[in-house]
């Protein structure tokens, strides 16, 4: 082991994403991302953006185009918007600018297992503290944490809760947002109430751009303007900025997928329950379902050797169960076709 | 000031970009970038991913295809490649991998601001040693340095020196090889000798693609195995990762770029002189020029008001100078003839 490395980082493991083949025909309903493409006016604005000129030259450090854009959409200034290189990267810096190294990170369990690698990566221990309800509850959080995460809707559950709960919890706090779109509530209004909540968003999920890789983090002007000195100059791509832009602009379009995508999940939560899966109401673009019959890895394997990638998840303390994203309808219609063969 | 965000945070001022007008006609020769477009195969590598398809899937958290051919192209191994977000992402992921809180780093003076910056958002500080002979030297490194960044072609001077003298550096070093491909050299064959040497390369200078940011380390696959635990799972978008590949492929368009901006450069160097500015002899896609009968600052802003950015830069210690970036012949022209007015 190169021992000049830090010796939290030759001690983790390293997070561990979900399958992402680049070859061959696979029907993917493993990693949340959207069946559908991101709206045409998405392509066309890569398509200008897209001259010799433009790609030789650094792009705008700030994002004022997309800033300016999403702060009119969500009725937010500006100045309250960190752009970032997928919300991965926004949860990393927002990571970095509050947790010492030998600091605690809390997270949900079961909830999305980055935040233990994010804290890993900083030098830090993550502490996990269970749902009661589906809900989290402040008197949970273990006591020195420095930040906690709480994604709502969660994932790998799917479960919303209302954010006005979370106004007064004792750290500062991410509520992180991926699968807001897919539900009825956010947590925005929390922004003018409390300094210390930050809310993360992506363009992965409902927007279609997981490819593109942009995120942001919503969070009072004062302390967004800190993490500003805490990313690289340059965290967005010229074409990216062009492309989230370009979808942030085109609601309508992203408001008529997620209404076919929740038709879906509607039809998924019930075929899945008629045959005998257990299943949390989905708020989010995936299912999570177990069953007490039988172990579901059988069912994973199963699927995988017939070209369906679902997600199966262990969480110690808590159990294991297949996280099925929401596909096109065909794409559903082959995933019943085979789980009718098996269970 | 947010008490919750850490105190090197707090107390830190952030880099400063060379500016990136947006808006407006302006020759820039402030940052660096090549005044040559990209090579078209780029561009048509761009295109033939910019699917509604592949935007909406995550893009290969691996970046194979890249390591690969950047592998074959340099004659190293792809598992002694790193990908990045630029390779201003590269430096952070090695900063933050070394150097502990409270740590040390440590730069040639003058060279790249970045690197106080990078040990500034680590919550360590930045010790400089001077060049002697625009060389370093090894004894003039400061005592328990973590890291050391030696930029080579160095930035601003654009002095280049022998990177053998390197093996033996008492510390972990990066060489910064962001310019490397406008000089004779390179360090590649260090890193078979030293476990404790890194490479950072970019896509931005050379490849005329500042906008698409992708950059790479190299280093002993062991060592960049564990940097790939701390990098974002999905750093690099499925179109940048598209254009390297292609821009990396197409050597013979990259070296024909360089030729140009070789013979330009030594016209600027030339007329520089002639004009009375001091000069060091570059190596790379600028020049430093100083004045010892005047201040360069009068000189940045007459510039600047007829639509021409260079950078101005002042050293604390050693001085100022301006850094000129070699743009293309005809905004040259345009240089010399608003200089000729002024000296």
């Amino acid at each position: 082991m190169p021992s000049f490395l830090k010796p939290n980082l030759l001690a983790m493991r390293g997070y561990t994403p979900g399958e992402q083949p680049q070859v061959g025909e696979v029907i993917k309903l493993n990693t949340n991302e959207n069946p559908y493409p991101p709206s045409p006016q998405v392509i066309e604005a890569i398509k200008a953006a897209l001259t010799g000129d433009r790609l030789r030259k650094y792009p705008d450090p700030l994002g004022l185009r997309f800033r300016e854009t999403a702060g009119r959409v969500l009725g937010v200034p500006p100045e309250c918007i960190l752009i970032g290189n997928g919300s991965d990267e926004v949860l990393t810096l927002i990571t970095r600018a509050i947790v010492p190294e030998g600091g605690l990170v809390a997270a949900p369990m079961p909830s999305y297992l980055l935040y233990r690698t994010l804290a890993e990566q900083q030098g830090a221990r993550c502490a996990e503290f269970p749902f009661r309800n589906w809900r989290v509850h402040p008197e949970d959080v273990p006591a020195g944490a420095h930040l906690t995460f709480i994604p709502n809707p969660n994932s790998p559950t799917g479960t919303w809760m209302d954010p006005n709960a979370l106004l007064e919890w004792p750290t500062p706090l991410v509520i992180d947002e991926a699968y807001v779109d897919f539900t009825a509530g956010h947590a925005l209004s929390l922004l003018q109430k409390s300094e210390r909540i930050l809310i993360t968003r992506t363009l992965s999920k409902s927007y279609s751009l997981a490819g593109m890789r942009f995120g942001f983090a919503l969070g009072r002007a004062d302390v967004i303007e800190q993490l500003y000195k805490l990313k690289d100059s340059y965290n967005c791509d010229v074409l990216s900025q062009a492309a989230a832009t370009a979808a942030m602009e085109d609601q309508a379009y992203m408001r008529a997928r997620v209404q076919q995508i929740l038709a879906t999940r509607d039809r998924m939560e019930r075929e899945l329950a008629a045959l005998g899966f257990q299943l949390l109401p989905s708020q989010a673009n995936f299912v999570w379902c177990q069953r007490h019959d039988r172990s579901v890895q059988p069912i994973y394997q199963f699927l995988k050797e017939r070209g369906i990638l679902v997600r199966y998840m262990n969480y110690a303390g808590y159990g294991e169960g297949l996280r099925i994203s929401v596909g096109l309808e065909e794409h559903i219609d082959r995933l019943f076709e085979e789980l009718r063969r098996l269970v």
